[in-house]
């Protein structure tokens, strides 16, 4: 590889994992990062369990320092916005604390991750209002939570569900859900009313298909908030957690290929639509595995396998993105779902010809302590003959066997006569003789 | 199909799961069990769980009783023993508890299961050594526990190991293994080192490479053994789980081929070579999956899908079994292993190119409580670049995640550059951003 120098915008999971890989593969390249903060690699997704106490220091919330980048030779500007991109002259505009400085770069990493969705009731700056998606955020949520007693979430997605659950013990948890049910883009009714009943019986309570219409607040704090439908709900801390766009606002206007809503359109290596300038993660759109559809996945397993593949192609190793299932995993109290593959908005709008199953069952033996509820959901092409998607709710890690599931999907392995054998373990602690799974696909592969 | 009558020989897993699936395809087919006990479908696995005093009640160990099969109409000879077979004409001579009879069959199924390995030491009936295979000896066992001090278990196998947990409480428990090391035929070294340090842990003293030479006893109760080495260890009761062979003798030099082992020999639709002769799980010899290769299987998973192919043979649906992985799961006090494919020994006798990984990492991330250690081993083949086994080690069930390695053997997937991006679920209190599947693949597929 001939030496050369490479700017990488953002400093989370995507740009500095494109950093420590790259560097791996190839120690003399020169990389500038260009990161707002000042810090680097935070791991946004631990922030729930900091506000809820689960531990005491928010640098761990950090799986890597900027000295850590220093050391292997990488220059990482903190506090640093980039003002504009002369894709031209390929140089970067970049504006730090007290000065501006320009950036030339061989190869341009774009990763600037995504901006939290504010509703538009939000309209000022609250003392007591936040996002969930920096270090700061999290750093004033956990002070603030012993001081309050009404919290109001706005949003029953996975985040807002893991922050309803880290809040809950002294205080009264609200969450406020737009749509007809909790996790409505993830995961099917089934489901939904599982998390509802989890919800109930921890005393969170949630309001579905409502909105905040007015926000009444004193000297910047709010106080109360109305919903659409006039009732009146006390909040001493308001938390916004209805997902993120991608963060691009600074490429309008350029030559940079965006989709409607924003996101960096990128082939399948990661480069866009200008040579030699690669993006990937939350601020990208990329593709669904298995019908090639155009997503937006703003997840971290998304984001470290793109910084893998834009690290190789910038290596000169020609490398891929697979594909996403959209798969997630998340704890709602004692409550624990997963999911993977297309929705069933998905399919509905495609006019895919689907058949699924859906079972309930025990996790494991009945003579062993612990035995619980396991509920599993698969679907199928009808056409193809092969599993779409899966989704699985239950306690104890009971849930990790949707890693065979993924596995079919990923392969699209075709569900013939043989598969309901597949050899999955058996042991009275872990499962019954039969597991839900071997059940599921013998049911699925005769529907 | 026409209306015929099955004699089935052995009431455990297979025969009654035979008999369950046969009467739900064709409820009017007439069929007659012929059981030693008198009582049928012993799930053997619990036993060890019942003399842990887990459950208080034995017939918790029967997953179905006989009148369950009565009511649809099954005939069930209990206490009741196969004389001898004339495949000529067809007709088993049963000698039960008062009575000998003759059963004439059209299609006969034998599922007479394992018998108990038995050291030559062991030379008479003593009162206090039992083996772990029946209900009898469950209870004989759970009874005794309670009087005794001084507990000795030949074998370190995954029975051994599950009934040393279950004893250990106020009793002092010894583990006599022949080989050098635990659970020697399933997991490589690392794995055994962590369940002998484990056992340790637990005040579970096992010796290796060593055999009792000698047992002392009083009035057919045993006192002591005495060890090759000359060693002697007192002994209140004595525990044989060293595994089962085939329970066939009574089929010796008759014309149904078994192998040097007295396996029944059977093609893949669980047919003898006898034409209407069918038998499964473990009195016969199976085979691998990846391989093809001739193996003895006695586990419950293989015995409930030859259950199935039979039954549908039976009914007219022809059925395949699909090869088995000798998947095993196990927990040992805190630490639990699972294992799937051909073991080391099989790579080595049959010359087959491979190469493994071994990662130790954890299981979830660092700041939600309860992380812990978890150990991959995953082996390919290097000629057809595909996996052959892997073996797991963890806890809280961390190696359910074995799941989506099974899928890959299973389906002989190609180790391709896309495999390490296999998208595994991530959240913080189930793993780490990159799970352990993904760094193992990763490592893997570029070793």
């Amino acid at each position: 590889m001939i030496f050369i120098k490479v700017v990488v915008i953002g400093g989370a999971a995507m740009g500095m994992g494109v950093v420590a890989k790259l560097k791996r593969l190839d120690p003399k390249v020169e990389i500038v990062v260009i990161q707002k903060n000042d810090y680097v690699s935070l791991g946004a997704c631990g922030i729930p369990y900091y506000i809820g106490n689960k531990f005491e220091d928010s640098n761990m919330l950090l799986a890597r320092k900027v000295s850590d980048f220093e050391k292997i030779g990488v220059q990482v500007l903190t506090n640093s916005e980039v003002k504009k991109i002369d894709f031209d002259n390929k140089k970067v505009l970049v504006q730090s604390l007290h000065q501006a400085s320009e950036q030339s770069y061989d190869k341009l990493v774009i990763a600037s991750g995504g901006t939290p969705i504010i509703p538009e009731v939000i309209s000022q700056d609250y003392l007591n209002c936040f996002t969930v998606n920096s270090k700061e955020d999290g750093e004033k949520i956990q002070k603030l939570r012993s001081q309050v007693k009404d919290i109001v979430i706005i949003g029953a997605g996975l985040i807002g569900l893991e922050v309803a659950e880290n809040l809950v013990g002294n205080n009264k948890v609200t969450i406020i859900e737009k749509g007809p049910r909790p996790l409505s883009n993830l995961f099917d009714q089934e489901f939904s009313d599982l998390v509802e009943d989890e919800l109930s019986k921890n005393k969170v309570k949630l309001i579905k298909n409502n909105e905040i219409k007015e926000i009444i607040c004193k000297d910047k704090t709010i106080t109360e908030v109305i919903l659409l439908d006039g009732t009146k709900i006390k909040c001493d801390l308001l938390i916004c957690s209805i997902g993120v766009r991608p963060n691009t606002d600074f490429l309008l206007d350029t030559k940079l290929k965006l989709t409607p809503r924003g996101a960096i359109v990128i082939n399948k290596n990661c480069a866009t639509n200008l040579k030699d300038v690669y993006a990937g993660g939350d601020c990208v759109q990329t593709f669904g595995r298995v019908y090639k559809n155009e997503i937006y996945s703003p997840l971290a397993t998304v984001a470290w396998k793109h910084a893998i593949v834009v690290a190789q192609n910038l290596a000169g190793i020609k490398s891929s993105f697979a594909g996403g299932l959209n798969t997630a995993i998340v704890k709602v109290f004692e409550l624990e779902l997963a999911r993977t593959g297309e929705n069933l908005n998905f399919l509905l709008e495609n006019k895919i010809n689907f058949k699924e199953v859906f079972i309930k069952d025990k996790d494991h033996t009945s003579y062993v302590p612990g035995q619980s509820d396991i509920w599993v959901k698969l679907v199928k092409d009808e056409n193809k003959k092969t599993l779409i998607s899966s989704q699985m709710a239950g306690h104890n890690k009971s849930i990790l066997r949707i890693h065979s599931v993924i596995s079919l999907i990923w392969n699209q392995t075709v569900l013939n006569e043989e598969i309901d054998q597949i050899d999955l373990p058996y042991a009275p602690p872990f499962s019954r003789t039969k597991d839900i799974i071997n059940i599921a696909l013998s049911k699925i592969t005769q529907t």
